[in-house]
């Protein structure tokens, strides 16, 4: 049997984290990214358009799925609920990537540059949940605060899933932390 | 009687403003702030360090207030009710600054580095009344969600509050949208 060797992406994505861990994401050129995977900068070019695509590539996917999830969500659910309708598909999608999101966390963590992206792309899925919602008819003002609970209770899931070493445990941490949100929200004013 | 005169501070900062909403604030120098206010470059760095300080100066008080408000809520308050303790102080301390609030939201709205840097605020905000919450003896987790649930309420009535004209609208519009957001976590799942 012969080694295996992954794809051209997955071995760029794995060598730009392990540096960007290292030595800090600004430190950290394209040209070290690809000599460290073996490859050529060109081939880089061909996967990602700049070194910080590696971090945010998965954004696009992660939008659509919500979006749809929304969109899919029985015709009747109430606006938190058609929120949470993309959590069962999220979690599938993130649960192969655990070890990825958990050294992306910690490189994001050291970067106030990619801190501010990370905090772009939050608000980005909360505008596109909100545009979701709106088309199920829900007003413009619920749309935004549901949405923007929604993205919340993502946030902080996501950030006790990295914190642990589970990669299945994605979506019971976000069912959980939905359930401590209705709570909170619940409790005497 | 004399004409009323701002004070150096209040001039430089009514010149941004509307330089930034009529040319953009890249497009905007520091020179043509203080030429516009009548004033010099070196009364401009007497009084902020640069021209992002003159839309983000007020973060500290901001920051500040509603971390005290948080600390002196009552001790039987449940988490979102010492969270939402901050929201007349910071009613008040925005009242007086709606004129400047709206067309700051204006510029904020139309520059992608001031919006990162407006997310950033907002997220030191959760961080702040996080940690104001477990000072006050919440766990962690639900520390975050509260806190994180309390700045999208103070986002989304931010929002509603410099779309419409009156000044004093704003600690209504905190205590409608906490309300639709606790109404949004009631309905069925």
């Amino acid at each position: 049997m012969t080694r295996w060797k992954p794809d051209a992406a997955g071995r760029l994505t794995a060598a730009a984290l392990a540096l960007f861990d290292e030595q800090g994401y600004d430190a950290t050129t394209v040209a070290e990214i690809a000599e460290r995977a073996g490859l050529t900068k060109r081939t880089f070019f061909r996967h990602f358009e700049d070194k910080r695509e590696v971090l945010f590539g998965g954004s696009e996917e992660l939008l659509r799925r919500w979006e749809e999830a929304v969109a899919e969500a029985p015709p009747g659910a109430a606006p938190l609920a058609a929120v949470a309708a993309g959590f069962a598909p999220l979690a599938e999608m993130f649960e192969e990537r655990h070890a990825f999101a958990r050294v992306r966390a910690r490189v994001v963590e050291a970067n106030p540059e990619l801190q501010e992206r990370e905090l772009m792309k939050l608000q980005r899925l909360a505008d596109v949940v909100s545009a979701a919602l709106r088309a199920r008819g829900v007003a413009g003002n619920e749309a935004v605060l549901a949405a923007q609970a929604g993205v919340t209770v993502f946030h902080v899931a996501f950030a006790r899933w990295v914190a642990q070493s589970d990669p299945a445990a994605f979506g019971g941490l976000l069912e959980e932390s939905l359930q401590e949100l209705r709570g909170l929200a619940a409790a005497g004013g």
